[in-house]
């Protein structure tokens, strides 16, 4: 497969690009970790995943890992961000027929560590539905930006976000868990929503320890009968909610097993 | 307001512009005849709803419209492309307090007239809803693109797309219309959809005409009863359906009669 690669914030991208005429791609954000990508099997497998599901060529194997290892080189403690677009092509939707894909590639340190605990309020901006696009980390985020933007003017550090029909979905960039009746509930995400790194490795590790544990639709209204509520991303690991629209949390018991069996746990 | 501009093929856009990034932005593309743009103050009209509702700056409008007479200027007969996004800024969907948008310009030459009839046929990729991105032409555009990726192996020119609650909405790049008992109705957009430049024309036109025109939800079933289906965008203008799902559709007289008017009209 061809592929152009832009490396790093100097790079250029062309303005006929689809990446930014449609929104026709895909991204990753990975931890980077002692200049190693954390969870780089599962990040390829979602960015495998979605290729196949927009059609895009993915990248070959060995060039696009060198690439990461370059990027991720000398970071001790950041992030990578990967985008994979159509690449470029003339004016319309219409894919072209052989498309050469854009892999742009930059990376960056973060300072300290995430808390591990943060507030939320449920947002007034919706996730809008559509099964072909559900799960996959592509391009189209605008809802997502709508409602960082009214977090803004809220005070809370994460947004709840609801999908049209009315089903809790997550975060504005992390996935939702809740403890509920001694099961971990996390929302069915195949009508809307990301399906994060990190929630898959929560799963897998609930699934080790012999925790109970579901996807399924969650009701707004569920969320007041759970016992815990946490979130997660591949960037802050899992966080609390310390409260979520002024109603105050106690519960930290799964989220700190989880958190334990993960730091402890083979899959990072 | 400072603004980026890029001009051409040959621009350079930021690997971090949130354009790219997120869908973060709105576009317009414009029919250019003899050097000039058509009915640029209903695709002014349209960027500065978006701007609002995205709360993207909007560029100063003398310079924005000196930036579009230069690329307009010697294109007898093409399209003249207008991206707008919120520019750039550090990673994450939160938008920076003081952005500096980029305004990206290109224009083209298009060879011959558009045809008059074209044929469609209900696609499968249906169209999420979202009150606060419908209407609005902004970047997020991966269901059309998968509905063209769809339409490339079916035997029609247009798809007609369905929103998720089952409303018509339109075609991948067009507005619809239909006659139905001697009234023109077209989709609400409230939900899902563009509200086309050409669209406003027509409704418009149909009502300087003193033709009954409604905005309204329309159900799949309805088509069946329409004597006449149209479809239209700003560069194609009004293209009547030839053909439906393998239905033969013989109605051409409110799309003639339209035609007729829009092209001796002074809103161009």
């Amino acid at each position: 497969v061809q592929v152009r690669y832009i490396i790093g914030p100097d790079g250029c991208v062309d303005p006929f690009d689809r990446g930014l005429a449609y929104g026709d791609g895909l991204f990753e954000t990975m931890a980077l970790r002692g200049g190693r990508v954390l969870r780089l099997a599962s990040h390829l497998d979602r960015l495998r995943d979605g290729s196949q599901r927009l059609a895009i060529p993915l990248p070959d194997t060995p060039e696009l890992l060198a690439q990461i290892d370059a990027a991720a080189a000398e970071i001790e403690h950041g992030h990578l961000k990967l985008i994979l677009t159509r690449g470029t092509g003339p004016r319309g939707y219409a894919p072209p027929a052989s498309p050469v894909p854009t892999v742009i590639l930059s990376a960056g340190a973060d300072a300290g560590e995430p808390s591990a605990e943060i507030t939320a309020r449920t947002l007034e901006t919706e996730l809008g539905e559509n099964p072909k696009l559900a799960g996959i980390k592509h391009l189209c985020r605008l809802e997502q930006v709508l409602g960082r933007l009214e977090l803004s003017h809220l005070d809370a550090e994460e947004g709840l976000m609801l999908s049209t029909s009315g089903a809790v979905i997550g975060g504005t960039s992390r996935n939702l868990f809740a403890v509920i009746e001694g099961c971990l509930v996390t929302p069915d995400l195949s009508r809307a929503g990301i399906a994060g790194v990190m929630r898959r490795s929560v799963l897998e590790t609930a699934q080790r320890l012999g925790f109970p544990a579901e996807e399924r639709r969650l009701a707004p209204a569920e969320l007041a009968s759970a016992d815990e509520l946490f979130m997660t991303n591949a960037l802050v690991g899992i966080q609390s909610l310390r409260e979520l629209d002024g109603r105050v949390l106690a519960g930290r018991t799964v989220a700190g097993r989880l958190r334990a069996a993960l730091e402890g746990g083979t899959d990072a």
